[in-house]
């Protein structure tokens, strides 16, 4: 069961993946959560800024700016991630993840629990739709998006 | 002993370090290598950006744009990879890092390692103490860029 929070900024990192798709873009989004606000927001912008590095999450993390310590924040993204945004939370410190979905990507879940790091997948229907029909449509984008 | 060719790149990835320090940026730089030409080259530019996810590497990486493969690419660093820099190489598959020094930050090359990249430390007491004059002399930025 989604908490009413979490479906709150799931929403607001699926609106993220919606404006990244508007701007002919890979559609993935994220928030960053600290006290029940956001400090971050952001999407893929890979083919908007000709960038590999912004993946949602970290155009969500740059988009925060520099910050004291992020252990009391939370990281919401509309696709499980990458080892790139993996190495990235636990780097920074990040303590909690939720992730909309999974199943276009399975990601490295297992290293982010490892790492201590608490992890919430919600196999969220309307994420998944998303993603399916964008990688369906633009398999080599997708493909140079996940390094493959 | 340092071949002839990652002792070039070794003094490019040190010139952007050098560059950074004039902007009153963290000493860390690092540059991406094809077929002997650099690529990307770029610096920390946590403190001219307020960008924290702009480490040496990711810049280079960033710098260096969308690449089609990152197979037969070699990065250079000042410094050796943190968690966030360590998921990137892993994530876009780059198969051989060659790190200036660990002294100072030991890093993840064990993760590295593990991944199957090709990781060379020439422990170069240049960068070791260009680094740790940084570090004496600035300890809370440089514990804000390892998230500590």
């Amino acid at each position: 069961m989604v908490t009413e929070l979490d479906r709150k900024f799931l929403d607001a990192a699926y609106e993220e993946a919606q404006l990244g798709l508007s701007e002919g873009g890979i559609p993935i989004g994220s928030v960053l959560v600290r006290n029940g606000e956001i400090i971050g927001r952001g999407h893929n912008r890979r083919v908007q800024k000709g960038d590999p590095i912004l993946h949602g999450e970290m155009d969500a993390i740059q988009n925060a700016g520099r910050q004291r310590t992020y252990k009391d924040v939370t990281c919401y993204t509309t696709l499980s991630p990458c080892m790139m945004c993996t190495g990235t939370i636990i780097q920074f410190g990040i303590t909690r993840v939720v992730v909309a979905e999974s199943k276009n990507f399975k990601g490295f879940q297992d290293v982010l629990s490892l790492a201590g790091v608490d992890v919430v997948d919600y196999h969220d229907e309307r994420c998944e739709h998303m993603m399916a029909d964008f990688i369906e449509k633009h398999p080599q984008l997708w493909n140079e998006d996940i390094g493959e």
